[in-house]
């Protein structure tokens, strides 16, 4: 199943989305119900970020590649990091180039969505925990990460966390294609099966420090070919049996 | 005004301490008014976390001594880093101490709670959007801090942002006396005044990065001093017109 967010006069609202249709859902995200409406037609709704995560748990350096190109030791454990939940945009949503940084990075990666809460889960039930997957691009502040050797502020600026376009429910994580584009051009491809710690063992790991909610994104890690966007630029993470995750960056206003 | 949030019958709800009595406040945590219930005494109801934050973004080394311990260089700029909002917990709750650490540590620390939303606000403005300030333990597995390097799974455990015990409003926080015991035994002894960054100063910066909204805290940093807690102890926060966080340390259940 494809689960989107939508705005609906102003209301976040949750839709299972079938071709072009939208059926809307009732409940909260670990409680989804058909609310008996009619479908609506997806062009004529505004999408919003999948999921309003309490937090996102991000991982450093997770495929050997990304670490290589940034002259990094691959970690021997996951390196977690957190991205603030006002950080979230939804697709086509602008990522904005905030003054403080000459160096706005593009990073792709598959999202995880927590389904039911997760404490202390083993990696073989990790997935009973997870609703689905989608993209996720961890902008990044280049400079400023390097700088203050805590990601947070440069991977915490507002919309520094698109989400999107919707989840995939029922999807196998652990093969799938991964390409980040800008204007077009591939900078970043790869497949999830590099990834040095895999879904499973991510919600399991994370899930012995901190409780992940329902609506809780794990973003997995990104591959080389990290690089630098400016302003005007389209970018897009695509992944393989989930969609198209696209983003304009614009000025501040 | 002392602000509480309490335990009704499983529900959390705000309250006004006057005293020992408590009065029912009704709203969310930017419009609360006098629900005209009867004042009930404090020490019938249990206290929980004084506020439930979206997140909590906590300052590294914003005491000169606290860096000099470490043998760190104090900051040109406030070094962000975020706790988890899944790690609150209030006054008398218990802090775990978690099998993956052996060297669990105390930092006192003065908690800023903000009360309106905050979008890139000069530093004259900033006290227009915090609501009062309270006590906070940003409790740190030391070992793991330092070998993650990232301070995300050393500071984000389950039970490691004990908050309270109330947010007190209406005050100066620029010279106020903060102390942490032990067992009873003096740990940390400074001043707010030693703050390198002060609170002001934080809330507009952090707030050019991060949308700051309602409840959310910040936490300031901890003074020189930070030291192990084993289980069994006893750990108090206390600050001048402020008040006294008191926690414990148990094994994991």
């Amino acid at each position: 199943m494809k689960l989107v967010r939508f705005d609906d006069n102003g209301k976040p609202r949750f839709g299972s989305l079938d071709g072009d249709r939208i059926t809307p859902l009732d409940g909260l995200i670990d409680a989804l119900t058909p609310s008996g409406e009619a479908a609506l037609p997806c062009s004529r709704v505004r999408l919003l970020a999948p999921v309003a995560p309490s937090k996102i748990v991000a991982i450093g350096l997770n495929y050997a590649d990304h670490a290589a190109e940034g002259n990094r030791e691959p970690p021997k454990e996951p390196m977690l990091f957190i991205k603030p939940s006002t950080a979230v945009i939804g697709p086509d949503d602008e990522i904005i180039y905030p003054p403080q940084t000459g160096n706005l990075h593009h990073e792709g990666e598959l999202a995880i969505v927590i389904g039911r809460t997760a404490s202390r889960v083993s990696e073989r039930d990790a997935r009973d925990h997870v609703l689905g997957y989608t993209c996720a691009n961890d902008v990044t502040a280049r400079d400023l990460q390097r700088r203050d050797v805590q990601f947070t502020r440069g991977k915490g600026f507002d919309t520094f966390a698109p989400l999107g376009p919707w989840i995939v429910t029922g999807v196998d994580p652990s093969d799938l294609a991964l390409e980040t584009r800008v204007n077009g051009a591939v900078r970043q491809k790869s497949r999830t099966s590099f990834l040095i710690f895999n879904c499973d063992y991510l919600v399991s790991f994370i899930s012995h420090v901190m409780t992940l909610l329902p609506g809780d994104v794990i973003s997995t890690g990104t591959p080389a070919g990290v690089g630098p966007m400016r302003v005007g630029d389209v970018v897009e993470v695509e992944i393989e049996k989930i969609g198209c995750l696209r983003n304009r960056i614009a000025a501040p206003r």
